[in-house]
């Protein structure tokens, strides 16, 4: 294996409190029990948002804490659950008085603890659960996955959350914002866990895994290496059918690397998507393209597309001000 | 090799089309010849900074331009000096009527080529050459390389531009800052240049280069792969001794990332690297983490320092807003 480790259980404590003292203006480290909460005071009556999940994902949810978007996230071990304690204790630290919206990425582990965390909270909440990736379909029995779609969400409702939106509103908007994002994602190598030590899977040189998920869970298939073009046709063309994309409509693209892929590559897959849709009369209005939910060192990307309105295109467009995601 | 590109012939212009569609608030792209320049109009009577360089480091330098730090850049094809014809384009869209500043790193194509440009050039000018790269010895042949130091006097000298400073002082204040920066990286595994489709060098799945390349050069050594500890130990040690540090300086800690290297691992390296100026009563006054100078997909990490006074902070403080770093 190599990475630039010193051992295996101190990697996230030690990421932690490096990513907390670079962005020591912006957030804060809990470290007993893990959590990274936004240093600058939300105004009151603002409804608190909490995320989190497994690590190795970065930028996402650490670097999405701060005004604008996150109030705290919760890292577990690399692709493991946090636990409901950190949620739990996240919340009572950023409670603000307006009740907690717990953003969650569709997995069980997850889903299960912050349902955990959920019951034993006291002070008024709610949950969004984001099942963005439209790679498996969507009567699986476990639902679909939480993807690349989840810093949308983020995005959106942690604008509104700041511009004053009630709990319920948060909500509802949230889950909104999720039923019109669609994300599916193509690796060309596996990533590896530092606890494991080797691939999570094996891909022969001229192979590549259609429909991965961000932990390296096998997709659809898995096919020969194609162009970048006929990849992005084939990316597109599900998450039109999904979304049942119409000509006339405005919608965000955001191409998110997995975190072995080279920003140049990225960029030009963007404009392979571009493209695609404007073919179809569809009108790009928002973009993003870089590392956002990354599967360790995993090359490949995703796609994802939410269908735009101007309520969403606003509040996309509000200030945020993050460790990794700022305007 | 394993890309997702359609020709390496067009994937330079692919991406760069994308990049300057995502970021078209910033940036414009001239295609013919390829230069990226700022769209916000800068001051007149402000010096106009054109940078550039072979590709394959992005967000270095495309993602660079804007306000408060480049106007232009110049991308040649992976890893090739541009042309001085992409040059002289660049200076003349941008030339505000106070003369270009050339930043170049220190490679030959680039050095000869930004060399004819400015000969060709008929407004003022004049050159700042980045070589912060101490990992081969200061009497080398060819001399020291410009790494992601180069970052750095970007922002430094784009904010003294922004405030109005001349031309001269511009080159002055880029001197002064290259030879207060020191950078010395390592890497696990080689890129690979599309063009070539194989990695660049071979390496044992048991061992890293120290003091490598940006574009896969080897280094001083390919020794067994260490811990994180040894391997900031040992890079820190160097740059220590070549910028002669002393208890009691301020300085601004860059840990870069190469491009394959998951961001938790970076944050944790900057964590140990941190700790070793502290150890030795240097101030770590700002910081910044993540991938910026990079060899497309090669995974590793660089260590740059730069010694900061009240005049450099002020500076690396001052606003910028380009496509990949704001403030």
């Amino acid at each position: 294996m190599k990475k630039i480790i010193n051992d295996v259980e101190s990697l996230l404590e030690d990421s932690l409190k490096g990513f907390a003292s670079v962005h020591r203006d912006i957030v804060s480290f809990n470290p007993q029990p893990h959590f990274i909460s936004r240093k600058m005071p939300a105004k009151t009556g603002k409804v608190a948002l909490v995320s989190g999940g497994g690590s190795g994902h970065e930028p996402l949810h650490t670097g999405l804490v701060g005004q604008g978007m996150l109030d705290a996230a919760c890292p577990g071990q690399v692709f493991t659950s946090p636990t409901p304690d950190q949620m739990l204790a996240a919340a009572a630290a950023v409670d603000n008085g307006a009740g907690v919206l717990f953003i969650v990425k569709n997995y069980a582990g997850d889903v299960m603890n912050f349902e955990i965390a959920a019951e034993m909270l006291e002070s008024e909440h709610a949950t969004v659960l984001v099942c963005d990736d439209v790679s498996l379909p969507a009567d699986h029995s476990t639902g679909r996955r939480g993807v690349a779609g989840t810093l949308i969400v983020e995005k959106i409702v942690g604008a509104a959350a700041e511009a004053g939106a009630s709990l319920a509103a948060c909500q509802a908007l949230g889950e909104r914002v999720n039923k019109v994002t669609a994300s599916i994602g193509v690796a060309l190598t596996s990533c590896t866990v530092p606890a494991l030590g080797k691939p999570t899977f094996d891909i022969a040189g001229d192979e590549m895994e259609m429909g991965v998920g961000i932990h390296g869970e096998r997709g659809r298939e898995t096919v020969s290496l194609e162009s970048a073009s006929k990849i992005v046709n084939e990316l597109a063309t599900v998450i039109e059918t999904e979304l049942a994309v119409q000509a006339g409509q405005k919608i965000l693209l955001h191409i998110n690397g997995f975190g072995g892929t080279p920003l140049m590559e990225l960029y030009a897959v963007y404009d392979l998507a571009e493209q695609y849709w404007q073919q179809r009369g569809v009108d790009v209005v928002r973009s993003l393209v870089g590392n956002y939910t990354t599967s360790l060192d995993m090359a490949g990307c995703s796609i994802t597309v939410t269908i735009m309105d101007d309520e969403l295109t606003q509040l996309w467009d509000a200030p945020v001000h993050t460790a990794n995601l700022r305007w």
